[in-house]
């Protein structure tokens, strides 16, 4: 894998992961169970996709073909999108995308914390924007997670039920990629192992205050860096690239 | 029709507007033509679902029965909604969206110019953060309208599709309700016959920049006013509600 390769696909994965998850949390666009969260979702899903456009439109530029952002949104087949399976999961109940965002947003408050001090300074650049973003999505879903936690007996339930079904998609978060072997010597990329301990001891600290039981590590799930996907993406891409497949650079 | 009632009234209707328009608009959250349009339509949801949240908080306080913004928008059936028709029709192909939207937000650009000198200080307080939004909404469907009336063949037929379609839903924004009667001559609403001219002049000009024919005028759609719907609206609210029904006012 060359440099550019390697910098092509981690962009390219960073701008993924925004995609999709903003895709999945714009779906509770009008669902939300007051207006007040139907807001913040809102919002939470446009930052996600103002990153994806930020990171896809770098990506087309590193690998030099003339890619826009929109072709490598709207253009390329599930096996070529390379976001955490994490992201591309249903959105379930509330609980369940408050845990979803729990887990996620830790995890990129430390990714992101570490790319704002890239040595490229475009993915230093967006992260810099994002870290920003990402400490209030973090605040927000912690927030939930204390009041479900903390309040009946089924939202404590449900909570407990989240956590457990997601855990074994965060195995993927501190996976070392092709992409980071080849940049992360050279500051270009984060090294994730670095603060896999940080990421678990908040979400312990998480998992606490929301009376929630740590659910048991075990097998965990795999496959996006490899661009292997649940069966989600398919259905999730079908419904987002509707527009382009129907009408292949429709100008209207 | 008592003041009071009046004013409820008038303020539900205004909440209803934007509640409405903005869940109909965030049906696009993940399926715009391009990741940018995809961030503004989703903002233009926002603005809307903001005002229906500020709108409502009010017409909650005028009807003095304790009842919040989230009260009234999930636990209200169709026939004590009271949005104008057009907000609430599907949201069809995108030059549909596009057309609804000139048609609406020029109308608003009226309305909330008038009502930033509402003598009722809370409504003029909410009209004068939405005019801003509004300015920015008209112009970005007017760029899209001159956009796809000069695109291609098909982007204008379906252009002029639309708007001949939507044009029968345009009475309604020029009707002098009961509670416009009582409000009106205090200045505390906005008398709607004395910009009609005007959006007709408006919309005139960018029927002309789009390369459009002018729909005909004829019989206009009516009911709203009275909470007397189309189909739709039924089946948007009970999307919309599903939380509150399932879980009525569940905690969690």
């Amino acid at each position: 894998m060359t440099t550019q390769e390697a910098l092509f696909k981690y962009t390219l994965r960073l701008g993924d992961n925004g995609l999709i998850q903003g895709q999945r949390l714009s779906e509770w666009c009008s669902r939300g169970p007051i207006l007040e969260e139907d807001l913040a979702i809102t919002n939470l899903a446009l930052d996600n996709i103002g990153r994806a456009q930020a990171f896809l439109k770098y990506a087309g530029e590193v690998e030099g073909k003339q890619k826009t952002e929109d072709d490598l949104a709207f253009k390329r087949g599930e096996r070529e999108f390379y976001n955490l399976l994490m992201t591309e999961l249903p959105i379930g109940d509330f609980a369940y995308t408050v845990a979803k965002q729990v887990l996620i947003s830790a995890y990129e408050y430390f990714l992101y914390t570490e790319l704002s001090n890239s040595t490229d300074e475009i993915i230093a650049g967006i992260s810099q924007k994002a870290i920003k973003e990402v400490r209030y999505h973090l605040a927000h879903a912690k927030d939930w997670s204390e009041r479900l936690g903390n309040g009946t007996e089924e939202s404590k339930a449900r909570l407990q039920k989240a956590y457990d079904e997601l855990w074994s998609y965060t195995g993927e978060f501190f996976e070392t990629t092709e992409e980071e072997k080849v940049l992360a010597p050279s500051k270009v990329a984060a090294t994730t192992k670095n603060f896999e301990a940080k990421w678990n001891d908040m979400i312990n600290e998480i998992f606490t205050i929301s009376s929630i039981t740590p659910p048991t590590a075990g097998w965990m799930q795999s496959g996006s860096q490899n661009g292997i996907h649940t069966e989600h993406l398919g259905h999730l891409l079908s419904e987002m690239q509707y527009l382009q497949r129907a009408y292949p650079d429709a100008k209207w």
